[in-house]
């Protein structure tokens, strides 16, 4: 059985390797690796944070899906957020996709862990759980913090881009206090620079 | 007018950030615009040397092929080619966004110039045409130069991941003899090193 | 609160930019996000494939020790090992820094949450602890993995040095068959190379 | 024949490595590989709208001026600008020795062929053609949006060498009206940041 | 006898790998054998206006002292300096056991040469001694013309971290005319910025 | 006085950034800074070693010879090697433009200074003075070096491009036992690695 595991350790190492934000011309371009330790270690501040106010959340599964929630990425690298959102059905086609490549990704794991991984990227999808919701929110604060450093690091491209706007529409979306709370500070620090 | 036409140029620079091959790890990570540079060239010597053979060759129309035919990619990034081309509609499918991706980069351009290169970068997937099978055999030959430069670095990752044999598959698809003569130059030198 | 989170988002941020391994020339310099995203990654599926294998194991517990193991490098940058661990008092000594440094850096997340973290980090030095010791597992097959990458990329820098040597010596030490298994493998492989 | 083709094919992907500007700190190095990328592909646009303006134009010869325009700095590396033309009989010397790698690096193509490509690269000097004049432009508005790109990710240093200066006052003497339109459009560009 | 001097040879060349400031987002990465080099040209220019002055100053061994003053992060990488000095009984611990390493990495010269070396090791501690103080001031110099030119890359990270106002601080110290003129006018050039 | 000398100390950091070797695809690009670093440390070792042998050198010369021996880099940037040493009046031809370059980049020194390097680097073209001789072992042992570095790292085109051959032949040329016999064991290593 090891032999494929060891198959599966070796696979995500890509994720190092495929860059973020390709199309940016960016002082510090970002890899799916580096992106996903932020993700997982943000969702579980926040989930820490909202469990406080009360909040039910099954931090383990949050956490695992946080770890999986690009893996595909090893296989199929990063595609450019507007091209993959362009329209509703193409997104959900390249999601269908992306999905695919998960499975064929899993491939080499243990059978059981293998469908609890699937299971847990096909759960990541529907936001009404508080787990997914956190990592999403987690996934965009993330691309967030890496614009605002841009900012720092002195990415005019970065600032008229208006990524920092597009991401921060998205975050608008997510009805928890934690995110709300975070995202108002963020945009205070941006605004200070910004004027 | 001119405005929108600087619009254009800066745009394209995207492609000098647009790294290709992005899930192998590599020594040297080629960019869009220098593989755009290597197709024209390559592409430019392989026409000079056919037409000698007696090919008849719009060199213009090929050269201007060459350099537009990733071009989109300042728009989408790179997407990675077995994901790309996991079959057939799908690769129809990504290939017609491609398009779209790239007619809406011509848009700052003056319309008759935005529908000349709208028309070519069409023509460049009829592979019938001799510019469109050159264009695409130096695309490839590219390719293969750049894994055999990573073998000469010292790159076990390329030789295992097969991609040379990937594209010489293609390659040999291309009915062209100085294509033949190239793509059997290359075997014998990656043979050298693997023995 | 949150202003004071946000400075803990932020200051986490520094392990993207400490490189791993700085005294060894190197073709892919590892940072310490990417190698806690791995640790943690790895540590779920030795986690899993022990548990199948009738161990208990708390892995909401493991996750979060994984995501913390090596926060605080984040104000120190990566000491070298060698250095670091020259003699038991010293690596004691360079170790309780550590750990205030850790403390310094949860100060600014609120109190609850803070302690818990502190406390994780504390019970991740004690091996006994299945948790502790598959994290520490992780850890290390993380480390041999980047150095069999090395290898792949032609580096024999790294082979001279004998890293995976002494990675393999300290990873003989965990007594869980997954781990056994794994590293049985990797040696495999690593041998094929040589000969 | 093409064993000596493919030299050719692989020689001038140095190119690739050949940093330009390298006494300047910078934030993106551009290579010799990318400039002449855009250069030709510039290229082509300014003679397209100089043609709808009633200029006759050879695109064929231009593009082929512009792809081999550089080629010998995969033999010599790129000399700094200021160093090459200190003055007017050390510039021309430099230039002559230039020609001679650009002909002892073509001596692996087809005689035939290496003198055509000769020919052009001689004929790039005499400004009075359009072709040549064109390429020219396209070649310091390349070297320009570089700096201005530059400006853009925050960099002071380049503002302070006045390089931006130093290329308008070389692009001011081209007597074309789409490189009149595009320099005035640039200026105004550099202008609102700097105010 | 040579085989070991060559040891040496080698063993020092790993100072071009080690980064400095690793827990900073900058921009240039500068390594140890960079810094070293202007620590060593700065040392010789401040000390021959000094001498100009009437200071008297033993320029070789000045020199001797600037090459070898960080060659131990050869063996210990670059450690962030607040976690260096947190306090001082801490500080001459790491500061013996760099000793020691510098000792260790000596141990492949000649007997005679190696005791030499480390005696201008010890002795560049004791700061009465114009040289060691000449060294000293052009070793924080060198940092502060690194933090400037951050600045001139528009690296706000940098002037957040005040790291420019902890090194001015120490330069304060320093009772050298050349150092105080140079302090102050580079004072002048950020303040000009800052503005 | 001191804004001119600041300005020098300005000046010199752009050698930080110019690449030595760039027709060469390497796996670590030296610059011009560490380059002089190892130059002035190999050549303070080679003469110590001489010293112990009876020759008499002037340290204090040597050492300021090879920290000012490539100065003029910092405006003119790398010239290729076989490029600059074409024939021998264009080799002495670029030599007096590189002395003019480096009298230029002494102006913002102190008159007696500034003559005193101008001196020094005059001197330093006359090999038949040990100290001379010794920069020049130095300059090339650390060329050397980096070759073999690269072998280590597994660059086939460095061993290809016969570099090494290059200079181990300038290298025979130097009459100094120390150098004679580095040169031995330099050559005995890379003879290990080619069967």
């Amino acid at each position: 059985m090891e032999p494929q595991v060891l198959e599966f350790l070796l696979a995500t190492r890509s994720l190092m390797t495929v860059g973020r934000f390709s199309v940016y011309k960016c002082h510090f371009r970002e890899d799916v690796a580096q992106h996903s330790y932020y993700t997982a270690l943000y969702a579980m501040i926040i989930a820490d944070i909202e469990r406080q106010r009360g909040t039910r959340i099954d931090v383990e599964r949050l956490l695992r899906m946080a770890l999986l929630h690009d893996a595909e990425e090893a296989r199929t690298g990063d595609i450019h957020h507007p091209c993959k959102h362009q329209d509703e059905p193409f997104a959900e086609k390249l999601n269908d996709r992306a999905l695919e490549w998960f499975v064929e990704l899993m491939g080499s794991l243990p059978k059981d862990i293998a469908n609890e991984y699937i299971g847990l990227r096909r759960a990541s999808r529907d936001l009404s759980a508080p787990e997914a919701k956190i990592v999403k929110a987690a996934d965009k604060i993330e691309a967030l913090l890496w614009a605002y450093e841009e900012y720092l690091l002195g990415n005019e491209h970065v600032r008229r881009a208006k990524i920092v706007e597009d991401i921060l529409s998205k975050l608008e979306k997510i009805e928890l206090p934690t995110v709300k709370a975070l995202v108002f500070e963020i945009r205070n620090r941006i605004g200070t620079i910004e004027t």
